[in-house]
């Protein structure tokens, strides 16, 4: 029951709103500048690590049919193939994380008149901020997980454009902290206490090693 | 005579050419993937700088019009405001960094055939080179200028959005950082010593600066 009516609510809110990712750039960061929470830092988050994918797919695809890195041609077509997939997932973690914030918003509308609905209403509350903390918790992994191919492009890719992989290992680390900014100011709502314990250590090892593989790809950039 | 030629090459590759900024995100991130270099980590300096610019303006409408608020409502509406401007330019930024790449590779195709062609040609690609280092040298400044806003709604604005802030907070890093790569790759090839040596100190002033501001900022983030 819980689930369908947040289901309905969350129809009526965006059944008919235009994919944040359709949207032209400027409308995008028009709608983020506005008064209305969604696209939050979440969103900016998603759309950060898509694009550092994107960069990272450039340099690769300048580096592939190049006679210099003809040895190098194989390994890139091939992160090319896993980073354009990345970026399709990620540009719809953009929607993602905007919907999990309305569900939460939804479920706190949900009536509260019997005791009943009252327990309904908390539990769907809670269950609508596990997963507004878990949607960002996936995003700073993919975004985390794009500092391999990152690495390998600094270091075997097209030089002419070792900088484009620079900028890209700086947007994917801002969209690991970012995200995971949205996970714990969710989790400081959640009574589940094995949950916040589990995904607070996720969060802390994260951010720690993030840090390092930043400093690391950058020292690899040579100009 | 070389700046007229300059500007046909130029008006011939992107007068028919959409801006970046009306692009849907999507074929925004689609044309960055590509094998052709623009947009390339310039321009997303210049994206990622107009994002930091709209979150933070978020956090400021987002407090405007809040009782608890009600003493800092001016500050936010005035902040808002040259949040709005900067945003709007640094959108524009997106396409004049690539523009500015486009007109070092159309001076690179001017003819040289004869002494004179080779000369005024050298010439071309030492100022179009200028231009390409100047262009994100400006978007570095523009964003490291945000940083004075972000800190203040980080610490003023509506708590219930302070990540926003730390998100805008290492969105405007990143912009800072980034922008300044495509500052240092564009030195390299510039000739003018008393140009280099000017631009590499106000280059090294703002890195140190930004990863200070930065960490100092969201030092202030209480979760």
């Amino acid at each position: 029951m819980k689930k369908e009516l947040l289901a309905d609510y969350f129809n009526e809110k965006r059944g008919g709103i235009e994919m944040l990712g359709n949207m032209s750039v400027t409308d995008f960061l028009e709608k983020t500048a506005s008064n209305d929470p969604v696209p939050g830092g979440g969103s900016i988050a998603a759309l950060s690590a898509a694009t550092a994918a994107a960069l990272t797919e450039m340099v690769a695809n300048l580096t592939i049919g190049k006679k210099k890195y003809v040895e190098m041609e194989e390994e890139m077509k091939e992160v090319a193939k896993t980073l354009l997939a990345a970026r399709e997932e990620l540009i719809r973690d953009i929607d993602k994380d905007a919907d999990s914030y309305d569900q939460v918003m939804q479920a706190f509308k949900l009536p509260k008149e019997t005791e009943e609905e009252i327990d309904e209403r908390k539990n769907a509350i809670q269950e609508a901020t596990k997963k507004a903390a878990l949607v960002p918790l996936e995003v700073a992994k993919k975004a985390f997980g794009l500092m391999e191919a990152i690495e390998m492009i600094v270091v075997k890719g097209n030089q002419n454009a070792v900088t484009d992989g620079a900028v890209a290992a700086m947007m994917a680390r801002t969209a690991v902290l970012s995200a995971l900014y949205n996970v714990k100011i969710n989790l400081g709502s959640i009574k589940d206490a094995a949950f916040v314990e589990k995904v607070s250590g996720e969060v802390t090892e994260l951010e720690t090693k993030i840090e390092v593989i930043e400093k690391q790809i950058l020292s690899k950039v040579q100009l």
